[in-house]
């Protein structure tokens, strides 16, 4: 809940934070890495431990107290003239996937230090505290299972998750007591919601759209619901040189069909993302018929009600391509992951900061889940989107501009400066 | 060469063979297995050697006297009243695939030793001799290349093919010595083309056309050139939920294009038949705009100047699919065998005896390979197809009905008989 509705419209003196600073921090990330190519730090890992060290080293630097909660989450708190008033949370996560990016979690963790520290430099105290957190686990790469730090904080892990395994069969549990962690002490970070009055995230866009009209940064709207489905169409395999084609039922060509369906709804409607990610023929054999093929549908869409009902007319499209061609076609749900839409209000402050800093107030859809979907269970949230380069991320190449990153954490410092004043 | 022309029109006695011996026989050669699912005989293996024992002790039974050449073809001849006249060849293969049906190859050779047989019984001497060959290795499920028999009888079987490898990096020299044979006298398989009037095959059709049309057998106009390409398109991957579709460079939605592409070409044309059968998909994962696609596409035609041109025009589309998407299309040709033709007079001669038995003069084309492509090297060719269940062929589930085998193996015995009278 966001309890102080009232924006100051006072004018904020200019600060500026250090882009030098920021970029060079990013960079001694990014050596806390398990392999040379790109960046792999898994949770409750030992270079996460490294990493943890780093961060919390700048966080007092900043100026900030800091303590790590019952996930590993990393939390640095700088105080605000009122001890007792809700806290401003800001933050990101700490991990990354395997041979992933520099900058994916990391700038929001190491641009919102800054914006503290930038403030600590001028003796700015704010109204209320700013707690800076670092999630211990927003990717998933480890356990397979995603946003284990923000959810701990929002109570919403379930206990057996901490029995889900790496891929060496570690625990999650295990491997929090490797790291001396007491695990059952996870219940530990669960917030009161009534202690915090938002959060706020910048994240990389992980998207082309910030690049293609040309700025910097964006306001995020929500993130998109997320539906998957895997599919099956049978058909009849068959010997590729004596099956005339009239008398086919080619699983694959129904395939087609289908992959160019989903397409052409996507194309048609700005709010729906439709992709198929993934598909398997059998027999697979270059002289054999496609008697079956296997795919992945992925539905995204910042409107529930949408998505619901394009993965309606999609499975009928399908049907009837299948009918038409004797094939069968079923689909199987495997996620329905609803819409989190951020606050209204948060946005606003971030849309009036991007025009005081000369920008367009352009509002974003994030198609990728971000440790906001989580805390939005508790709070209202509030997320910076920045520019990277060709809209790459979880690569190796995926990159951000020393320039987009000093306007982007000048947004940030901004925004809470706004929040806090 | 086909030496005689003038085939003797004179009704000959009405002679019958004995279908339910040659459903004994093909139950028999289906015990000669590796496998227990279906019948598993490659070439050279121990299971083959039982099957030429019982092919042989039938060739005795039917007055022929029996040899293996120098590629363990077994040839069984039945001397004719010339014995310098140049033969007639009839025959198909003995080995099978992995997991294969009862009836690929041994159908042709138990209707072929049948036949002689019911001559045999009936006292009736050719003018030419027969022989009926049990060809060693048509399929090439062991070394991985196909029609090693025949192409040794025509001599067009290069030395290194003799260090083609099984999965167990056995070599065909060296599992030739394992019998006890000399590799070395391949070479000995070579038939002079002077020596031989024609090569007669009977086999299962392995497609639904004579199903479709309800007749148990046809006559084969020829065998299918084919060509094979594997392509790889590529685009560019991305996020499923960050990329909008109208920027994306989605390799399957190409690859869609390009299947379905291919199916509307063959299904303009009745004599060409396109499949792509394997298709695999890069990165593919769920939530991964596709980046790259492989696949293969098989085009077949029995008019080798349609296939070219086909081909030609097949790449062109795909290249204005790519274009128009910002995708890269590749091609690479994998296999170019040209289309071979049986011989129009023994053409002629099965559908003549096809009407004399109650049926219509069906011609396919054989989209499947077979040994009397190799043979039609060095002399003429014809082919008689009969029915089998769905169309379905290299699958235990493989059938040809008693009646058919009956109606093909009469039909088989009238054309030797023509062809030798």
């Amino acid at each position: 809940m966001f309890l102080s509705r009232g924006v100051q419209q006072m004018t904020m003196p200019n600060l500026q934070v250090d882009p030098s600073r920021i970029v060079q921090r990013i960079e001694e990330l990014a050596r806390c890495s398990a392999t040379k190519v790109g960046v792999t730090r898994l949770s409750f890992s030992e270079e996460s431990e490294r990493a943890n060290q780093l961060v919390a080293q700048w966080m007092k630097e900043a100026g900030m107290d800091v303590r790590k909660d019952g996930m590993n989450n990393l939390i640095g708190r700088y105080e605000g003239k009122d001890r007792d008033a809700p806290i401003l949370l800001v933050g990101s996560h700490l991990d990354s996937v395997v041979e992933g990016g520099k900058y994916d979690g990391i700038l929001g963790v190491v641009a919102a230090i800054e914006a503290v520290h930038t403030l600590h430099w001028h003796g700015i105290r704010p109204n209320c505290s700013i707690e800076v957190v670092g999630f211990s686990d927003e990717e998933g790469a480890r356990f397979h299972t995603t946003l284990l730090g923000s959810r701990a904080m929002t109570g919403h892990l379930r206990p057996e998750e901490l029995l889900a395994k790496d891929d060496q069969g570690t625990t999650l549990a295990e491997a929090m007591e490797q790291l001396g962690m007491n695990p059952h002490h996870y219940r530990a970070a669960v917030r009161d919601p009534r202690t915090i009055r938002g959060y706020i995230e910048l994240h990389i866009e992980q998207g082309p759209v910030l690049e293609q009209i040309g700025q910097a940064c964006g306001a995020v709207s929500g993130i998109a619901g997320q539906s998957r489905y895997t599919f099956r169409i049978e058909g009849k395999s068959g010997h590729a040189g004596t099956v005339p084609i009239q008398w086919r039922k080619d699983a694959l060509a129904g395939a087609a069909e289908v992959i160019l369906a989903a397409e052409q709804m996507a194309s048609q409607c700005d709010q729906l993302m439709m992709t198929v990610g993934k598909l398997s023929v059998f027999p697979g054999v270059s002289n054999v018929i496609p008697g079956a093929v296997e795919g992945t549908v992925d539905i995204r869409s910042i409107d529930d009600e949408l998505r619901k009902s394009a993965i309606n007319e999609f499975v009928r499209k399908c049907e009837n391509i299948a009918q038409r061609r004797g094939l069968v076609c079923r689909f199987t749900e495997v996620m329905d992951s609803p819409a989190v839409l951020c606050s209204g209000h948060l946005t606003n402050v971030i849309t009036d900061v991007l025009k005081e800093h000369g920008m367009a107030p352009v509002k974003l859809v994030s198609g990728a889940g971000h440790d906001a979907m989580a805390l939005a269970s508790i709070t209202d949230v509030g997320m910076i989107f920045v520019r990277c380069k060709d809209g790459l991320s979880h690569h190796p190449d995926e990159f951000v501009s020393v320039e987009d990153i000093e306007t982007g954490t000048n947004v940030l410092l901004d925004v809470i400066r706004k929040l806090t004043a």
